[in-house]
């Protein structure tokens, strides 16, 4: 039984089995992705300390950046009044990108004159990152 | 028709008509809380700068603080890569306290030593603001 199973216990997961979790970049502040945890992934979050989410697209644990290098270390865990949502504060490796277009946050676009504008520059090419 | 048709259309809502909404203090770059707006809160959102979820407990729109005064003015909005989780940097009015724990933060329980500890001061009493 995991030492983390009473805390695992205390989050609530939706009616899907997932919970929400922000990843933070622990140097700035700034938010880097939302995704979601199976309490399996929580479980493997927690014990590896690098960020493990669980992909509702591809319906399986998704290690952050196993392909592309750009892991998620984890630093610092809070959780929300509801116990519905989870805060990581991480410390991005590789070359830093959370997003799989290469962009350093997947909140890269900003609404300006009622249209998404993309900011800032990719830091890697996913053509050649995720080539086949 | 509202002008903000468009960029509504552009969200992707998910099979219960929610996306997600995470909101940031745009003076410091905290994280507030996390809650959901479906296609109505966000329109009225656009529309009114004045952050409006749609509770999921209560099945309602929600204008944030307007029980307590601690409203949110929308000063800017992020997507995600996906399109189906937004970002919105607001001002906190009032106390400023995003949580109807009276706390700054939602987000005000971290996990220490395998529990889950406080941090800060409640800026209100809950007690005192939602009294019927």
């Amino acid at each position: 039984m995991s030492e983390f199973q009473d805390i695992i216990d205390s989050v609530k997961f939706d009616d899907k089995g997932l919970v929400s979790a922000i990843a933070i970049d622990e140097s700035n502040g700034n938010v880097l992705m939302l995704a979601y945890m199976n309490k399996e992934s929580l479980q493997i979050t927690f014990e590896s300390k690098v960020m493990t989410y669980w992909s509702r697209s591809r319906q399986k644990l998704w290690i952050k950046g196993e392909t592309s290098g750009n892991i998620q270390e984890v630093k610092k865990v809070q959780i929300d009044c509801d116990g519905d949502a989870l805060l990581f504060m991480v410390k991005p490796k590789g070359l830093g990108a959370a997003c799989h277009t290469g962009h350093y946050s997947c909140f890269f676009r900003e609404l300006k004159n009622n249209k998404w504008e993309s900011q800032g520059t990719p830091l890697f090419d996913p053509n050649e990152v995720y080539k086949k």
